[in-house]
């Protein structure tokens, strides 16, 4: 199709359209997650030169491909990715591009619909580390106690055997499973289906905030991108793809939750479904999974790690003495609280450390001197960290 | 292998040996239930020529089965069919042989462990009738509320459009699926693992006579027989067979009520399990049917109709007004006693009226007419009837 029209450009701000990581940014706002079209010209031409194709006037004679680049072409004027990428660094994160070494492979499973760019608060490494042994543990929003404490039990046994676990960070089992596997000292990941500038729900930011502390929070989106109903569905392929398997605890019969299942279905990844009271609106999707064989009902840890299948121990994340400080004598309060402003398996500099415990930088710098004499913390290259982790 | 010994033969009552209701009382005396030796030698000769070979002193040659004949003729001193079918016809019961039109054939199914005799109190018909749409209802002795309540919606549901609902008589779940099919005006029959001449559990005696009077209870055991561990088990084939398909609703992780399901499920019979709180232990075995795939998880009556397959909704029991007499005005109140007094789908003699209603014969004869006269009871042959029953 595309219109006969002849395309007279836009102006955009203009950035180095040789630096993958803008032209990773720059596909993150012309594209809505998922467009298969938007694949297809990447996997064709790379992203570099698709972009030139997309900037400049030209069309590639398929019709299909064509209409694509008219409908991206409207987003040409927003372009900044170098504002953008400036904006997520300020906020203390990343911008990772297919490129980057930190690209976590289980990506590669989406194909055409494998996103451009990923936006990073926290640390990168559990994205690939959710992939060995990790799950994704998703349910409603709407969750009944009874799923909120079925949640708990499985998420606390399986973060704590340093399983990453990846959620949606929405209300409900979702903020069960990130609130509980950084209460278990674990590792836990969120996919934002909106930028990271701002988290949505607003009312689960405080537990965002720190699993992007202590955890990792993403998305395929840039800053500012406002999470749409489309962009809840599409980021469940991100869910469903990153983790070695997935287990919904709690869906109604209609839920964007079965959307995540069916994801990781097609992606090969094993589905659970934890069972409920045939009685319970909240149960009747997971029951659903579980008549149609998508999913096999699941009701403890063992029979996720069952579901999951085997993994070496040492493959995942180490869980050593990080995550806590134990009954160890001698510290001063001030000094565990220090202690609990440090994120859970990443460095970081002493005036972040400052920061979230509430003391001045010569306090902080006490006190981690006081930690590190002890060995509970070691300072390195890119600042403090807990030892072990 | 068969001891050397000689057999000298053992005192008994003399009966018919060619009437084969005696024959059929004999051998269901002899051996226990789901006996296979039994099974092939009568198959291979015949009931009656293979009863004169246990009570001769003959040898098979075959010493698996020369075992089982000796192991056979340790109780033939009990032998006494004549008293225990005269037993049960004083109860108002019939017994079955497999030559008798009214045997069902469901039960062919199970082959060599066929039973060789049914003990009946009630309905026949009903016997073959749960064959076509009629389903097990079966569940944990130790029920919970939760598991009541689905199995009373469930039952409830099916019997009130004809399907016969079967069970174990046992406490809990059985009761409660043979106690809501009766308020629905349905068919229902109880199998029991004992003699007839008492119903097992006691407390459940006054269900169970309700059960004989108003639908069918029966047992492969004759009168007499207590009920053994081992004859719940053989039992629960029974319950399987007789049925279109099962359903599991709550059984505990090791639960007698799975061998039921696992009885279904050899029979090809479809059997269904109803979820439950993963919290709840009486849930258990559900699920581990469900996950091990021998059960489809099941949670309304629609998803029961489902797992039992299409039938045609006049092949089921007749359910006219039969169960209900209604607003029916003009009506006194021993007109209504009377009316509730009468079997659900059997003729009865007017004595047995005036007994179960509490009034006299004539008292009983009068209010008969006038419920004739207004076509809510017809008189037949075998005494009277509800219309339409």
């Amino acid at each position: 199709m595309g219109s006969g029209r002849a395309w007279s450009g836009a102006a955009f701000v203009p950035f180095d359209r040789d630096d993958p990581v803008l032209v990773a940014a720059a596909w993150s706002r012309l594209v809505e997650p998922g467009d298969r079209a938007a694949g297809e010209v990447v996997a064709a031409l790379g992203a570099a030169p698709a972009l030139e194709l997309v900037l400049g006037g030209e069309h590639l004679g398929e019709p299909h491909l064509d209409a694509a680049v008219e409908r991206w072409r409207t987003r040409v004027g927003e372009l900044d990715p170098a504002r953008d990428v400036e904006l997520i660094r300020t906020l203390g994160g990343i911008v990772l591009h297919r490129g980057d070494p930190r690209w976590p492979a289980s990506l590669f499973d989406l194909g055409g619909a494998e996103p451009h760019c990923l936006w990073v608060r926290g640390d990168p490494s559990l994205l690939s580390a959710a992939r060995v042994g990790g799950v994704a543990v998703v349910g409603a929003r709407a969750s009944t106690s009874y799923g909120e404490h079925v949640a708990a039990d499985l998420v606390a046994a399986l973060a704590a055997e340093g399983r990453v676990v990846v959620s949606g960070g929405a209300f409900g089992i979702d903020a069960v499973a990130h609130r509980v596997t950084l209460a278990a000292g674990g590792s836990t990941v969120a996919v934002m289906a909106g930028g990271l500038d701002r988290f949505y729900p607003a009312a689960n930011g405080g537990l965002l905030r720190r699993v992007a502390r202590e955890g990792c929070v993403v998305a395929e989106v840039p800053p500012g991108c406002t999470p749409t109903r489309f962009r809840f569905l599409t980021r469940n392929r991100l869910i469903a793809a990153l983790a070695a398997g997935c287990v919904v605890v709690e869906a109604a019969w209609r839920s964007g939750t079965l959307s995540t299942a069916n994801h990781a279905a097609e992606l090969m990844r094993p589905v659970g479904a934890v069972p409920g009271p045939v009685t319970s609106a909240a149960s009747a999707g997971c029951h659903r999974l579980i008549r149609e064989g998508q999913a096999v009902c699941v009701g403890d840890a063992d029979e996720v790690r069952e579901l999951l299948g085997p993994v070496a121990a040492s493959a995942l994340v180490p869980e050593p003495d990080v995550g806590r400080l134990g009954d160890a004598p001698g510290l001063s309060e001030r000094e565990r609280r220090v202690w609990d402003a440090l994120p859970t398996r990443r460095a970081v500099r002493l005036d972040a450390v400052a920061r979230a415990a509430g003391f001045t930088v010569a306090e902080t710098r006490a006190a981690l001197g006081r930690l590190a004499a002890r060995q509970h913390v070691v300072e390195g290259r890119e600042g403090y960290r807990r030892s072990g982790s």
